[in-house]
């Protein structure tokens, strides 16, 4: 059988081009004892894969020139040697990029794509929308009637956080920068939003946006919005430190106001985690999502292009602001 | 009946004098429905009492002058015309200074003098062997075998939960300032103390004398201390935040480093308390308190001085270093 797949012809500098990327037929090998053959249905078009087309090796390796790239994936069996998976199974991987693909069954994932659209599994039902459900389930354990304050709500982690927060009937204010990015956390259910970048006194435009103050803090940011949350939090606050972004993008840790006494006087629980040590709450995470996407209130935005060639373009086209929600291509 | 009671004569500018006190005899008022007649056995000597002998108003009333003053006191019931008490019975008050009174049975608390001494519920067995325990249960959940970083350590809180953790099966790394306080930790069980103000980085050498990292960390002290317990905790660390003292003492707040990103890089959780939001884990806590003690793991050390006359000396001998743990009189 034949597969077709996308290869890196060169390492772009700077902006990619249609030319740095090449549609190629390959011969797929024999299924072996414990394989499987997958006809990938989407593809996964993210700006993070920018980082490993660039020939420098960070934590992970540089895309191969004149190979097969890496995406997250999902498709469906077409033949398998595994106990793991039958004919008709629906799968998720990081074989993106091709059409179809013999592979370990180890290396692919079992999901249910009869709760869920099978794509949404690359998007709201991946691993931003767990980040974002173990934060506010295990770490704030958000209750009906709290308020909340999302930090970089129009990013992928918190845009999830605003809208599973407003399905587990809680009020949200978000925090983004510039109007535009405030408007989109408004359009997902954000009960009020303010932008960071135009406010003199962050935690006095979170109190006032609260009527007060918050029992909850999602962490995406650190920095002026970790000392705002100690001011503007309720006693019993909790905070789920999810990302420091601001504190990333410095070359040295500018020093902060040192106003932890507040962790006392308003007995205040923080807690950090890495999604991976919660796979547990996997299976409630999928059932909860399915409710809340059909009651209509949750939606996993998606842009969709068409066809196994238009994956470049699809690609590139992030970088042009062509994507609401998730970018993807279908086969 | 009459009682006796200490009555303060003057408020001290300075050093107080056995001059300012005197001892007087007054009536006690026959019992009405609700109370109970109490006779004192042990009286609390403490240093916040100077506070209230200033005549200044602070978070509390200062004691009046040529009236009763109070204090943490352990008696028996000698009459009781309440459901709540009889004849017999153990109970703690703020009615110390004196030597019988009669009261409200609301305002007085039984104990169990049957599975502690009954002093001990003014010292380890009180609010602050208890704040030491519920941080060390509810927001540690400490475990056998963990290590832990108790700062403070010669401190009221800090010497107990140095003492509670090694009971628990805990590895003890103390810090407190100066040699004899280093001492002090030793000698009451921590497995190494470190004079923080001996050394130029902290972090280093709790890690030094931890054998790399601690899984916990009990905070009195903040500031200095807070980086340093974000650098050397291990993942799933836990901090119970208990207080941040030398955070009180500056007029304005040092800024302090951002380390922040470890809450996120090992998943740490950090928990304010107030002791008086745990009341529940009361009982565990006599309990347990009451086994250590009984196996020779806990020792409540105590000075004592006989007879209500003794009650001002005992007191300015707090300020002359006299007491070795908790100073109290014996009537």
């Amino acid at each position: 059988m034949k597969s077709h797949q996308i290869q890196l012809t060169a390492y772009p500098k700077g902006e990619p081009g249609s030319d740095h990327f090449n549609l190629v037929e390959v011969d797929l090998p024999a299924l072996r004892d414990g394989e499987v053959l997958i006809a990938n249905r989407w593809l996964s078009v993210d700006p993070y894969m920018r980082g490993r087309m660039s020939g420098i090796k960070t934590y992970v390796d540089p895309f191969p020139l004149n190979g097969p790239m890496e995406g997250g994936a999902v498709g469906e069996v077409l033949e398998s040697r595994s106990d793991a998976f039958k004919k008709g199974d629906w799968v998720m991987s990081m074989q993106g990029w091709r059409d179809a693909y013999v592979a370990d069954a180890k290396l692919v994932q079992a999901i249910d794509a009869s709760i869920l659209p099978p794509q949404a599994y690359l998007g709201i039902a991946g691993l931003t929308g767990m980040t974002a459900y173990v934060g506010l389930k295990r770490q704030i354990a958000l209750k009906d009637g709290d308020t909340i304050w999302v930090s970089a709500g129009a990013g992928a982690v918190g845009s999830a956080a605003i809208q599973f927060s407003k399905a587990m009937g809680a009020k949200v204010v978000a925090t983004a920068g510039g109007a535009e990015k405030v408007a989109y956390c408004q359009s997902i259910g954000a009960d009020a939003a303010v932008d960071y970048k135009a406010v003199d006194n962050l935690a006095k435009a979170i109190r006032e946006a609260a009527d007060g103050g918050v029992n909850a803090y999602f962490e995406n940011v650190g920095g002026t919005h970790w000392t705002a949350a100690l001011e503007v939090l309720k006693p019993k606050g909790r905070i789920a430190v999810c990302g420091m972004i601001q504190r990333y993008n410095d070359t040295s840790a500018q020093p902060i106001p040192d106003n932890l006494t507040n962790i006392i006087a308003k007995s205040l629980r923080i807690e950090g985690f890495i999604v991976s040590d919660h796979m547990d709450l996997r299976k409630d995470f999928i059932t909860d999502l399915s409710n809340w996407m059909m009651a209509g209130k949750v939606s996993g935005e998606e842009t969709v292009r068409e066809g196994l060639a238009n994956m470049p373009n699809a690609f590139l086209g992030l970088f042009k602001g062509e994507n609401r929600g998730k970018m993807l291509v279908k086969l």
